[in-house]
């Protein structure tokens, strides 16, 4: 993994991806008590950054690859992220997703062109079964982080930030970001490593799923105690990826961690002062720059909202609960 | 009025308005039977376009107008410009507000650092108040509408559009612009018609309150019967401007027109699609995209989403009757 790679990335996304903006509001430096700069992906397309690491693996197969089609498992972002750029490049995606995921997000899956293969969460393998349909049809298998083309697009927010930072003349602040598995918070590390060494990536995870915070601190694997209870739900994995970890080891600073209501909190100040919507796991960076302000450094902090996919009934509870 | 006005006006704003950007999203394309292009303005400072002219009025005064201030009326989002516009400036602003309107928005232009000046609308004029604080104090009046300043500055919004129309290969659309006074659609308008003369500017009002559409159909100024009982109130005006109607007269496709019910169903599909947060005047505009398709025409629609300061309850409302 390197700089030329998420360079590379970049220039295949060109004109598939979007700029997204790097938003800020008074009310929200008011209360961080410093500048606070927050980073829209959840204006991405398919409403999250995913839709980077997805268009940057599937633009990067082998022609023979891409006649017979890509594979990936996933109950929401990722799914949608790979769905849309195996569609706009034509080739055939199959996803793999739990039969009791929301409705929506299946349906917004086929929608974008995809087959949907449900299983079982309590009897099946989904990684028996993708392994199976990926060899019988010579599917090639997405994985959502561990994969060096999607941690490269993933990165490309990174390149975004360190160009947006100098623009508003930051050169020196912590980057917050939602962490799950490790893609985006290692692909932009190593983004502003190369163009914005100033910027510290950090991760942020909900309180008591800070499997990455943990790695950090000891500087090994740490693994959740459990993977379900946790409203930001898209960004709980069970441990950070054998590939993000080192990239994240080496280059970002010590982990934080919000509560759901502290995410929920922050969900409700982006919709009044930004007018974004974000998912409680898109929201955890920003509630950790708004809300941790003493375990922050630095006169401005950026935070990258990651994501928008939520349901309407958990958005309500976050506007009624904190707007 | 005339383009260099709204050219000036671009270079006064650099830095300090955001170019807000042209999101899509193939769910919507759907449902519109055509492509669908949101200008984000609800991303803009303060939450609507209004920014735009408030900093273009402001930034353009003398500097012996500047020493003494600004002063306008408004119940929100003029307010918020203005105010926004003189404090950057380092410069007084007083605006006036009806008693009664929401305590939010009193906060928010407070907040800005304006001298809020409440009257009450039953019985006081608020003509008359600031006329007199105008002339007791010397402070320069910015009209909402009707000042060649702010529509250069709403116009800020069109020179985007154009360009953000010919990246996306689109050089014939209606260009669909919530409308109240008509500044901004007016603005925008002489925008297009220089830069992007393929592309018809047409504006789109509450059903019961196309004053502007019937002035367009007309050829003369039309009242609206009543000025209340809309959701969309913050684009409900009595009349159009007197400098704004000629200019939509001689620029402006047949205006449309959008229920309350409709602009609600929009405002969730911008939540659900866009990740975006609309007021209910702001979202009429993609209302008439979506919902008037018949009386669109072209392979393409741009809409321009013109603000989200709209209550928690309001969209909570939108949600659960639409999400």
């Amino acid at each position: 993994m390197n700089i030329e790679m998420i360079a590379d990335a970049a220039k295949r996304a060109q004109g598939h991806i979007r700029l997204t903006p790097l938003l800020s509001s008074p009310f929200l430096d008011d209360i961080a008590g410093r500048r606070v700069f927050v980073k829209a992906e959840c204006l991405q397309h398919t409403g999250s950054f995913k839709a980077r690491g997805g268009w940057s693996a599937v633009s990067a197969l082998s022609p023979e690859q891409r006649a017979k089609g890509v594979i990936a498992y996933s109950s929401g972002n990722h799914a949608q992220g790979v769905a849309r750029a195996a569609r706009e490049h034509g080739i055939p995606a199959v996803i793999i997703m739990p039969a009791d995921a929301p409705v929506m997000k299946i349906e917004n899956t086929k929608a974008l062109g995809a087959e949907v293969v449900t299983y079982d969460r309590a009897t099946e393998d989904r990684d028996a079964i993708g392994t199976r349909m990926a060899s019988e049809r010579g599917l090639t298998l997405i994985k959502p982080f561990d994969n060096p083309y999607v941690i490269a697009g993933q990165g490309t927010c990174g390149l975004e930030i360190a160009a947006q930072a100098a623009e508003v003349g930051i050169d020196t602040a912590d980057v917050l970001v939602c962490c799950g598995g490790g893609g985006l918070t290692s692909g932009i590390a190593l983004a502003l490593e190369a163009r914005a060494p100033g910027l510290r990536p950090r991760p942020v995870e909900p309180e008591g799923f800070d499997d990455v915070a943990r790695s950090l601190a000891t500087g090994t694997i740490q693994r959740n105690q459990r993977t379900t209870g946790s409203l930001c739900d898209a960004i709980v994995t069970p441990q950070p990826g054998d590939m993000t970890f080192p990239i994240m080891a080496g280059l970002c600073g010590p982990g934080l961690t919000v509560s759901d209501d502290q995410a929920l909190h922050a969900m409700a100040l982006a919709f009044s002062r930004l007018k974004l919507v974000l998912e409680p796991g898109g929201a955890v960076a920003l509630a950790a720059a708004l809300f941790r302000p003493a375990d922050v450094t630095g006169d401005a902090v950026i935070a990258v909202a990651s994501g928008g996919n939520v349901d309407a009934a958990v958005f309500a509870m976050a506007l009624d609960r904190f707007a």
